[in-house]
């Protein structure tokens, strides 16, 4: 593959000058929260972009932004990329912004360097990743995958405003959501790039990542009974503490996710009633599991319930679980993946694979077409942040690896 | 020693009328504030009582109610019995009121079947022992053991008033409170029944518990400082959770207890920032430790540094500790508990030895003379609670033992 470098430093204003739209006064990040003003004005940029660019922009009827530059086959299925320019409230300048600039970028490549490409390329933004403003997200994508009801245009933000208000507002019509549907088959292949929001590519010294697979969470809510008594008169071998079923259980979440090599946390926990003198009565805590694959995951969910059902016997305590959330984990594309280990080795960056633990729109994509993602090093894994950063070096290999992607496969 | 009975009707009703005073309306509980207008009307039928079984009653400087019994020497120490009529808010019928109309009943049937003793018998009812209004107990015996300063008179209740005019509206003097002082020597024994707020009786099937010691508590506050990571994009080997050291911490509280046959507790823990899908980055909890033996509470807390320090160390987390209680504990006499073994006998009461986890007015009045402790068993182990129960049976039993101990003591 011949070589076409992106433009490092139009790629970098292009991400600073979105960060400016919603910018907090005096910190680093940014406020656009989605179809916000901010978001509004955000979109506007985008748009003006991708038509200076020389993409056809289109806004599909669940508000996302798509610029595509036409292959020479227009019967051929699209090859897409992109993520979100919406943020989390104070987030930061890359979460998202980075998959939809340097999508640009790339194509804004192809472009300019007048590359014949049999597929045609469509560089995405989707409506409301992040969901701070309503409380749920992945609003585009579930459009465009047919995942969306009208349930959720009755959800109102902090000030009351609907989701159906704030469509109208941004001149969508929430009546039309379903026409946003694509079929399987019209799109070859999604491909997102995304700041990694965690640590390890920083601590295996690499700055790209390929994403082997996203571990979609399970949520469970443990309730723990035991008995409150006093922590004075009560000798240890007659009690029934459930923070202590819960510590042990904290441990087994620990364990069970190296086992399975997958990853668990607490994060979410209290005790009651809570006093310094008396012995936890009840213990509620959160347990939130995760791994690529969903026949591994059911088998720690599985070794989960038993661990609490130990813990709570050896304790003569009583639980309840409660599962609050299920998403199924998917897995990216063999195919793809070798495509983006070849797309590293052009752009000579080691093709360094590992699973992607947060969610993002390519899981909803994954309903309906192959993935994959392509990852860039976060320093100190920080994200939903002001000080979320990923150097402007990374982010142009990261690019560079997304164009070779592209190239490959829309030729 | 002749066979002398208490009246089981009569300690029984006396207790029931008190309850009686501050009763709560649908509830079989008790709110009796400490010099609230409830506690005042409680403290005159308690003179009135005292009256009535022949005792000369005396107000002292910190409005402690003592009933003395003449005995025939009175340069002889006093042998003092009692404990106190105030409650918690919403609190029982027995705690603390069983140990002064128990020293009551005891001391009647002395007068009753006029026996004649060297030494004189004090029952005391001491001012404020729960602390639930000022925020701080142990008013009476701290101030009968020279423990009291003016910084107390300071303190507010809810409604803002001073304990220096709850003192004036209950015909005190605060500026006296000095002279509520007793000296060593002045006092041969304090002896103290009490209902054991605990279940260790109940599981052992025996009514009456003799006290081995105090448990004075040491509470420890830790905080762990981890780093709060995202759930899903941190692997399980970089995390630095200060949740898990915290788990792993509460085992060790657990296992140091039962190592030195003290008790441990963690009541009261929160964990940061708190998301269902964040790690935690900060821990921040309790450790009450007691045990009857300084010594050894001091061995268990150094044990408990220890394991703080290495349970951080494995997960790259830091720690700090604040000692934010110490209370030493206090033996209760070997000679007294000889004296409560034969009491026990005589009572046809198998004599069971526990020690005592909760704070008691003895624990003070140990600063000045040799005390011992007298329980009866507890439905359930439940106080501070309008389901406090303790069986009429169960109450005459440790009075009748009382009573042979002053006998005893007194003769």
């Amino acid at each position: 593959m011949e070589e076409y470098k992106i433009n490092e430093e139009r790629l970098w204003n292009s991400l600073m000058d979105l960060a400016q739209i919603g910018a907090l006064p005096e910190k680093q990040g940014v406020t656009r929260l989605s179809l916000s003003e901010a978001d509004l004005e955000g979109r506007k940029f985008l748009i003006q972009l991708m038509k200076d660019c020389g993409l056809h922009v289109r806004i599909d009827k669940v508000g996302n932004i798509i610029g595509k530059l036409e292959g020479c086959d227009n019967q051929a299925p699209i090859v897409m990329t992109g993520s979100h320019i919406d943020t989390v409230y104070e987030g930061g300048k890359f979460d998202g912004t980075l998959g939809v600039l340097g999508a640009l970028e790339a194509v804004r490549t192809i472009k300019e360097k007048e590359i014949r490409l049999t597929h045609s390329i469509e560089v995405v933004s989707f409506t409301d990743e992040e969901g701070t403003r309503f409380g749920t997200g992945y609003i585009g994508s579930k459009g465009m995958v047919g995942k969306l009801d009208e349930s959720y245009f009755r959800l109102q933000d902090d000030l009351g405003t609907s989701y159906e208000e704030a469509f109208l507002q941004a001149n969508l019509n929430p009546s039309e959501f379903e026409k946003a549907r694509k079929q399987r088959g019209q799109i070859k292949a999604f491909i997102e790039m995304h700041i990694e929001q965690g640590k390890v590519l920083e601590d295996h010294d690499v700055p790209i990542g390929i994403v082997t697979n996203i571990q979609g969470p399970i949520w469970l809510e443990v309730a723990i009974q035991g008995s409150a008594d006093h922590a004075g008169a009560t000798p240890m071998n007659i009690r029934n503490d459930a923070s202590l079923a819960m510590a042990e259980i904290m441990l087994q979440v620990e364990s069970i996710a190296k086992e399975f090599d997958g990853v668990g946390t607490v994060g979410k926990l209290k005790v009651e009633p809570g006093g310094v003198n008396i012995i936890p009565g009840k213990a509620v805590f959160t347990i939130d599991l995760r791994h690529g694959d969903i026949v591994i995951r059911s088998k720690m969910v599985e070794k989960m319930y038993e661990a609490v059902e130990v813990a709570c016997r050896k304790r003569g305590a009583k639980a309840t679980i409660e599962v609050k959330k299920d998403v199924a984990p998917a897995k990216c594309s063999d195919e793809l993946i070798k495509v983006l280990v070849k797309s590293c080795s052009e752009a000579k960056v080691v093709p360094y694979k590992l699973p992607c633990g947060a969610g993002h729109d390519s899981l909803l994509l994954s309903e309906i077409t192959d993935i994959a993602m392509i990852f860039v090093r976060s320093k100190h894994g920080i994200s939903h942040n002001p000080k979320e950063w990923s150097s402007k070096e990374d982010c142009a290999k990261g690019t560079q690896v997304l164009l070779q992607t592209l190239l490959h496969l829309a030729k």
